[in-house]
């Protein structure tokens, strides 16, 4: 079978559903999103796992953040004990939940539910030099990659915590899009309009310091450990046909790393929120992506995602256990 | 306790979890509301039932809908046989189903799990006369109470059915509130050009038959038996202090007349999803309300009141398991 025929298949089911003709709007586009994806107009969505990815960066030192760094060690911690949003969320949305050391900064936290995969405790600060090597670099790729594919669930979505990785994903971003920098450096967990206009200023400095780059140098240059890993994971989900479930600013900037190292990795995306800060527009505008939700959050670890999982397994189950016209003997528009 | 003191330990509850402040955004609003509705801090919000009021319209036979009025009763059928929108989103989202019949055209219907609370068999068509009589709108208000008191839940939903019913909720609508019709008068189910231009030009004689009206007038005049049995279930909801979801044109014009006739009924709504059907944002910004979602539908039979029961949960589930800083050890902002 074709993909075209597929397609034809998957959209006429849609389309004879008891139901005026795309009534259900998104969640059809949806439907057909994932049914494409897993190749069958009857797909199934029944399970999910977020990988929250945490790392530390030492552009944080350089004073872009409200919040301390130790708070992402303290954060994997709340993570550990159930009591960050995201397990609240992923415990009422019934989403499994794997939280990894990317590379958290300090000495290594030993709780038996953290997956290690530490590159190091935390990049170097990018002002004045990479902040990881290419071989850092591949390793973040590599682990990501083998957690997805150890992951349950026909989709999987992907969290982050990382003090000050809204500077990180901003300068990533600018380097792989080419996007203006002020059009993609927001206020993160709250700065002031005196605080945006240091970050906005160091991140200037630290981008200046390199000229056009490739995506893989650009990774390694501006790159965070817990966002390369989340771009290794995203690629590999999509190579075993599965769902990536993308959200918020950070997810996003890994999002369009993925697009550049692997161009294929985009038809198995779907978004699921669009963030508070102001950077998220332009990183979706250009993946040319419309998230599922707009609830005026802001927070990160795959929130978003979590929230929109029920959304994913609605359109799924549209598919097959939604009646035909036919099916039901209902009567079709004049 | 006073409801300030209520209220600000509900805000300060909020603000005090393991996130940066504000950063949940809606999710925060939507548990204020929940926490104020239930007078808790520590809200429960377990269980949901969406009840689907379905009922005829005379106006139908004016030819305001692209589908033929034997539909509504197709439609009841195929409710009942589990295999519409609602009841593939419902069994997904753990929500009990009812399916009421208020006053389908025909024959009643016999099946075992129809709750039948019929008026009469549709309502009279309102070109010429009222839609219905003064006792049979009561009629519809008390056996709305009556469901929405034998119903479980934290939360109600309602959902309609009713071939021509965007037209009886456009100028009802229309009556209560005084926006223009043509700002009401939407494309329903699918109607072109040349079937919108009808349908409008058919309401706008109908609404000059009468002159102002009070609510109860109105409801008599261009209701439908649906739409206040559903107004009635609404009151007695918020009255009983549980959530009210709003969803989609018909229940918006439902609530309009809920608030207009027990204004205290506003403060218990919580609204689900911002229709497709354009007539939907005027009644919208008449109850100075803002949708949870926008995914472009245009469905109805409670729909989006099923998808977005589960932010509902998360929001609640914030306020009573996610962690402050103070007893999850997380150092808060410098």
């Amino acid at each position: 079978m074709t993909v075209d025929t597929l397609a034809a298949r998957i959209r006429h089911t849609i389309d004879t559903k008891t139901k005026p003709l795309g009534a259900l709007g998104r969640i059809e586009d949806l439907a057909e999103t994932i049914a494409l994806v897993q190749g069958t107009e009857a797909p199934v969505m029944q399970n999910c796992t977020l990988i929250i990815f945490a790392a530390d960066h030492g552009i944080a030192n350089a004073g872009v953040s409200a919040f301390p760094q130790v708070v992402t060690g303290q954060m994997v911690a709340n993570f550990l004990a159930g009591g960050a949003a995201a397990n609240v969320f992923a415990r009422v949305n019934g989403v499994a939940l794997q939280v990894v050391d990317a590379g958290v900064a300090g000495e290594p936290i030993a709780h038996p539910d953290l997956i290690d995969r530490r590159i190091a405790a935390g990049t170097r600060g990018f002002l004045d030099g990479p902040a990881m090597t290419g071989a850092e670099a591949q390793s973040a790729l590599d682990h990501g990659a083998g957690l997805a594919r150890a992951a349950a669930g026909e989709a999987l979505a992907f969290g982050e915590m990382g003090i000050a990785n809204t500077a990180t994903a901003a300068a990533l971003g600018h380097k792989l899009t080419g996007l203006p920098l002020a059009e993609l450096v927001g206020r993160g967990t709250g700065l002031d309009d005196a605080g945006l206009a240091n970050k906005l200023a160091i991140l200037e400095r630290a981008v200046s310091r390199t000229g056009a780059l490739t995506p893989r140098q650009a990774m390694a240059e501006y790159g965070g450990f817990e966002i390369v890993m989340m771009t290794g994971a995203m690629i590999e989900t999509a190579r075993l046909g599965r769902l990536v479930i993308v959200d918020g600013f950070i997810a996003t900037a890994a999002a369009v790393l993925a697009v550049a190292l692997a161009p294929e990795t985009r038809a198995a995306m779907v978004f699921a929120h669009k963030s508070h800060e102001s950077g998220h527009r332009a990183l979706l505008a250009h993946l040319d992506a419309r998230p599922l939700l707009d609830l005026d959050m802001r927070l990160g670890e795959g929130t978003g995602a979590l929230l929109a999982w029920p959304l994913l397994r609605a359109a799924a189950a549209m598919m097959t256990d939604m009646a035909s016209f036919d099916s039901a003997g209902v009567s079709n528009r004049d």
